[in-house]
């Protein structure tokens, strides 16, 4: 009953939109996440797995009862939580103490937290993807003085190990791979439905947490002092009720900070274009020729990678500003169609729709590698392979030869889905940016005098966002 | 009974020397097998199945039945072949066929014997890795004219099902994964040991053929024409043999060609220093700072990679013309000790013995990676790090933390061990140039004059050696 | 009389603001002209002769009378201007031509016009630098259909072979090298007092062409239909007139255009950080170790060349979005301190004051040569040098050498004044931005119908800012 | 009477080669000097007086009388030199201290003379480009311990101001620039023909003073130790000699040592293709297309230097290990004949002849700019463009427009001649190379003990090659 949702995500199944018809007016226009940023590499792991770096014996797990069914505790008593198999918290604290290497800001925040506890009182309810990354936030949180419990904000996301790392270390985690829609809603509602426990902050990816206290306890609201929310998604949901009137606290939008843009594009890409390439094909990269659509931050971030590889790259684009800087930084402004038989490897990364066709595709030389790393599915008309003469080779996972009569070949990946999730990890340093802007957040609305923030969406003061990236300096 | 020996490969059991222990004046300096290049991609699938890009649905065979032991017959009735299961043809077929992508000089010279056949009437025996990329290279030997009969020249190295898809095509076979050493020997007797057929040519990998024919069928050699010869192991006999007086036939050595030379060091390592880093540890390299130690033509390629991705790269050299290339390029020049403290990854790629040792380990900071790009596995003083107050913590496959008494850990890859072998993948297009140099060396053999190679070892004629990268310019 | 100013220009006498004091509540507050595109490549030879790359045979004139003095007449009669010497026309003829070369943008501007004259009845009064750049628009906007009359801007920015090509072209210059105070206004006066011809669109580089209609013509404004400016001092002085509610006509701000400020600080100075440290002191980049102080645009742009070229480049910056940028790029975050006794090469692009203080060159090494890119001449104290111990040798044109009583010396460019227009040439590509950008504005300002512009200071509009890189994109 | 012989050098008038007809075997295959090294800064700077960053105030010297007609005499009385102007002594002070700067070694083989003098008692007799550079080696061997006369190589390329300088401080020096061909010989003649003083040594740069000692005064040789020799064409006559059995004494080839081929190729054409082009042309190279022909060492550092700058680089080359490189490096290759008619500057570095021919000319678009980096001044085909039809014109010192009758013209550099030696400067650190490398090899040969030079042309001992970048390394 799952089905492919964005960037390689499962979707909850449809019917979850439908359970809260009468909240429509908000919800209804529920875009689709494409925040780069939300997905954690536990993501890539999940529909990768041949390319996971990390072991997951989670998968091997035969386990079929489910987690709800199973009595569990952790090794001091405590029976708050509900995860797959509490006996892999072992190897979830490795993942997270690797983790932590690459966190530098949190580990200074907490550092701080030694002497001060800027969170002291704070009861965080959190529903995000639970992977090593979010459990050193966690546990950073817990160090600056809040309790937290948490749900999983995706189905599929979890990392089972790290999950019951956190249950061991005491946290209340409800979450595990594999949840039905029913277990994503248990979960949620196990995180704020407690006895003598109530949530004054929130932090949220995908905007799930929140709607579900709006639509179950909406007096809950009475008592918190503000949203932080992650994702796309979540932000325009918040936007669509600041606008109806209906937002009664304030929130924070930790997506469009500049530092998590610069990284989520130009730098972050630079790297995951060269890994996601080489883990599903293995293609040398010097001496090839590649055409990458768009030389926005994405695009530069792929131009430079490839240039600096010994690839002969091609730039097509459209803003005329944009096309001054690719050719001022050195690449050859071609139309597509102008290189289109020649290249070794086409890259798309517009955010528009259809920018590879058919039509193009018929021109592709043998073997030519198509991919994108643009903003959605969108990019590569991939429906218009799935006719009867072509033929479709699943040759590794996330990898595929689609086969003309002639026998040319063109080599898919992701089936057009973006590359830098589906096939190569996100660095944890770049995920540490997201995290930290969200514990930046939930202290400085938190600690807020009263006025500050009234009941609308907030951008992250400059100012705060920057502390991130000067404790790595500073580092 | 099987030992780790260099590289990652398992090392025949030493009985082995012991055998033919009268050879000894040629054979008993048998050299470590150095060569970056003679490891093709599915060595590293074999020690590293975690990070294979294949699915290697060859190890979940749970037949534990040995392949001697089988009765096997391919499509079309032929059972002149020893292979793990005939099965796995269709797999390995489309393995072949991503490979055939990559090896554009092999796939021209195939082309142009549509009208000659320049292996006409070869008998090739061949002793090398069995790997997708081998394949194409004995397909094309055949279609050059040539019969082929092959064997593995490691006893671990086969891919299962490329095996399988050259023996479901007709090519006498005889390998699998996971040989014992009897199994080794009886493979390559297999090859040559024929009623009613003698080998013409022999092209070897390390040398072990050769040996075996000069052991026990020195009457062959009557016939032989010529031995191609990949490693420097083979190569390192080879002229022992020539220095003895006791070389009877004429042999090239295709190790020390310029551009199996260039590519193996610069131009692939500029590549797996990436992929192999990112594979293991999924760190980021913006703002790294990292020591190289060594700028060879590895040093070279692993410094201007990082350099792009926008690591902080230092350089220790002693060599004075090799520390000015590095000054010119742009790397500060340091002494190992002056910058230990604050590097986050440390890359040896000297050739030397001890270059990064306990003393250095002891003041690495915190989530140090220490790794090998270098000849050989002693660079890094592994064997310092085994002592009772350091503590192993294996986190993932070729990772390992060694964690001191106050908390600190380092990362240690592959155990000291080539990163490039052990952790990343070799580009097929890396491996072309080697198999197109074996296949126009053993052309050249084939059909020389009479006296134009007397019984000695001989490099390939430069102009033969271009054709390779000849090819590849025309496409 | 005439004092140095900002980046190397002549200001003009003090007493000028004092003339006009009762327009004191417009122009009092008249900031510095900080504007790295107003300044041409004729002013940098002016100052820095024995750089300059044209032969300035126009300096060994000997003739000392005044322009204003001489009887002067074109070749076809023509005597309604006033230069140096009309016999220069030739050279300055060669030197056009040259720029048309690398003005793509306006000769497609000029090509399009052979069928349309979008500026047919415009009647053009311009100030600006007189340069080969400049005569290229001129004449570009004359092919257009408009008449022009032109001075200069500055009194010693002239190119006076342009100008006697100019002239011999038929065009109304009233300009010259070393003009005084009183020959600017009297030039400009002869450029707007003309029986029987009255401007109706204005090209102002600095405000002082409009500031004298203003004050002398204000009637004129009747039939002007807009101001085009160019500098940010005529820019500031048009938004005090538009709050006084004194302008009376729109005006186009071009300084703030898209691509202006990217070309003028990232991509020119990634090239004339290199001509201008090549031109002053010959220094070999390869090895050398330098600090860039500031990674804004300037800074990014000294850093990328330098490090293409071997140079080792550490960075000093404060805003945090900023070094995190120096960061992922591979630049080494420091303090000033920490590198400046080991750097060769010491280069300012942070805009604020005293980045370089006398403590620090106290403790630079010998040799270590000192400039500045960034916004002022204030980024280096330079006053801090002028004391009785410290010896000043000028070794070359724009270079000095500071001695210290122990001998060290440092080598101090163009006195702390910006490099990239005291010692280097600002390519004509990036001129020819500027200049399409003033013909676009002058098109739109003159065809814009009746009430899409009001009193008040606009930016171009996107879209036609864009058709300059349009042109480019196109060739 | 003079011409133009190689690289902007003017030619010693041909009589000179009748003179001695009778030594006519050695030295009547006399080669053209290709050597890129020999020719210094002041050679640039003679035949490009506008690039000059110097002021050369030496051409504006009207003092018409021949030095040798003067009386001459220093501060202290000597009188033992005979050069163009004594009182330009401080100017040529400041060029010599500023070139210190930038010869670290040769002033750490000075500071290391205060302890020994491996150089006491020797008496050098030197023939070179007489420039600043010169000057910091010849005093630097005065530190060492010894005498020095010394006389120009070429009779164009002395810089007055440090011959001044260097009589000033008691050198007997003979040279001054626009030497007339007895002039050369006479300064040479007063050099050796000294009473009371005889050559243990020779500095010699392109042959001549040998050649006259040999001619004149062979018994020298009987006192000399031996030779070292900086030029190609002195080191062909050299071997002539030697293969002659003509070689009296050992003599130590300097021009092939490996640091002065790395800095003369690779890391100097880096730099100097960017210093050439902008000084002449001013052109921007962002967004440039540019063909470079031949990968070689130049072709490397060229092409490197453009791509960093932005410009889009094609590369055509015909030795397939070069190809490979290029490929490998990311540029595109290509025939000449397939971007002649788009690229904006073609870069000839082949070393072969007729690369550029009139056909492709033809075909260039308008304004492309045409410049040789390679080894001799054939590989443009100037002579092509010596036609009636076309019109050339001198737009700037080493800058022509050739303009075809369509109007069309193309930039031609230098006429064709090498650009990194007619239109920009050679760093002084990469004359700092040969200098040190001159200076070590006197010293080897001077305190070699007998027996292990023998009568014949040696290379400097690698280990001693280092010691020249090993003091640059430890800087």
């Amino acid at each position: 009953m799952l089905k492919k949702k964005k960037d390689g995500e499962i979707s909850e199944p449809s019917v979850k939109k439908i359970q809260f018809a009468d909240q429509k007016q908000e919800f209804n226009k529920r875009p689709t996440k494409i925040s780069r940023r939300s997905l954690s590499r536990s993501i890539s792991q999940s529909s990768t797995d041949s390319y996971s770096s990390a072991a997951s014996y989670t998968d091997s797990s035969d386990d079929e009862t489910s987690p709800r069914d199973k009595q569990q505790k952790n090794s001091k008593g405590n029976a708050d939580f509900c995860i797959k198999n509490i006996k892999q918290a072992d190897f979830g604290r490795r993942e997270i103490e690797i983790a932590e290497q690459e966190m530098p800001a949190l580990m200074a925040l907490r550092k701080r937290a030694q002497g001060e506890k800027p969170l002291a009182g704070a009861k965080i309810v959190g529903c995000t993807h639970i992977t090593a990354q979010t459990a050193v936030l966690m546990e950073t949180l817990s160090a600056l003085g809040a309790q937290c419990r948490w749900a999983a904000c995706n189905i599929y996301s979890t990392q089972n190990e790290v999950a019951a790392a956190l249950a061991e270390g005491g946290f209340s985690v409800f979450a595990w791979k594999g949840e039905s829609e029913d277990d994503f809603w248990w979960c949620i509602d196990r995180c704020v439905n407690v006895e003598g426990w109530q949530p004054n902050m929130i932090l949220d990816d995908g905007g799930d947490l929140t709607h579900w206290i709006y639509k179950k306890y909406p007096n809950m609201f009475k008592k918190i002092k503000g949203i932080v929310e992650e994702s796309v998604t979540g932000v325009h949901r918040l936007y669509q009720l600041s606008k109806a009137g209906k937002l009664c606290v304030p929130a924070m939008n930790v997506n469009d900070s500049v530092t998590k843009q610069k990284f989520d594009n130009l730098y972050c890409c630079r790297e995951s274009i060269l890994d996601g390439l080489k883990r599903t094909t293995d293609v040398m990269f010097g001496g090839k020729q590649v055409v990458v659509c768009g030389y926005g931050e994405v695009g530069k971030g792929c131009c430079a990678a490839l240039k600096a590889m010994g690839s002969i790259v091609y730039v097509t684009e459209i803003d005329p500003i944009c096309a001054l800087q690719a050719c001022m930084d050195g690449f050859r402004l071609v139309k597509l169609n102008e290189v289109i038989r020649q290249v070794d490897i086409v890259i798309t990364c517009t955010g528009n729709k259809n920018v590879v066709v058919r039509e193009y595709m018929d021109r592709m030389k043998n073997g030519c590698i198509v991919c994108n790393m643009g903003h959605s599915n969108t990019e590569i008309d991939v429906a218009s392979l799935r006719t009867p003469e072509l033929t479709w080779e699943r040759v590794r996972s996330q990898v595929d030869h689609v086969i003309w009569p002639d026998g040319k070949r063109i080599v898919l990946l992701a089936e057009g889905r973006l590359l830098n999730l589906s096939c190569s990890t996100v660095p944890t340093f770049v995920l540490s940016i997201t995290a930290t802007t969200q514990a930046l957040a939930l202290i400085e609305l938190y600690n807020a005098p009263e006025g500050r923030y009234k009941q609308d969406v907030y951008l992250l003061p400059k100012k705060m966002a920057c502390m991130n990236t000067g404790a790595r300096r500073v580092q």
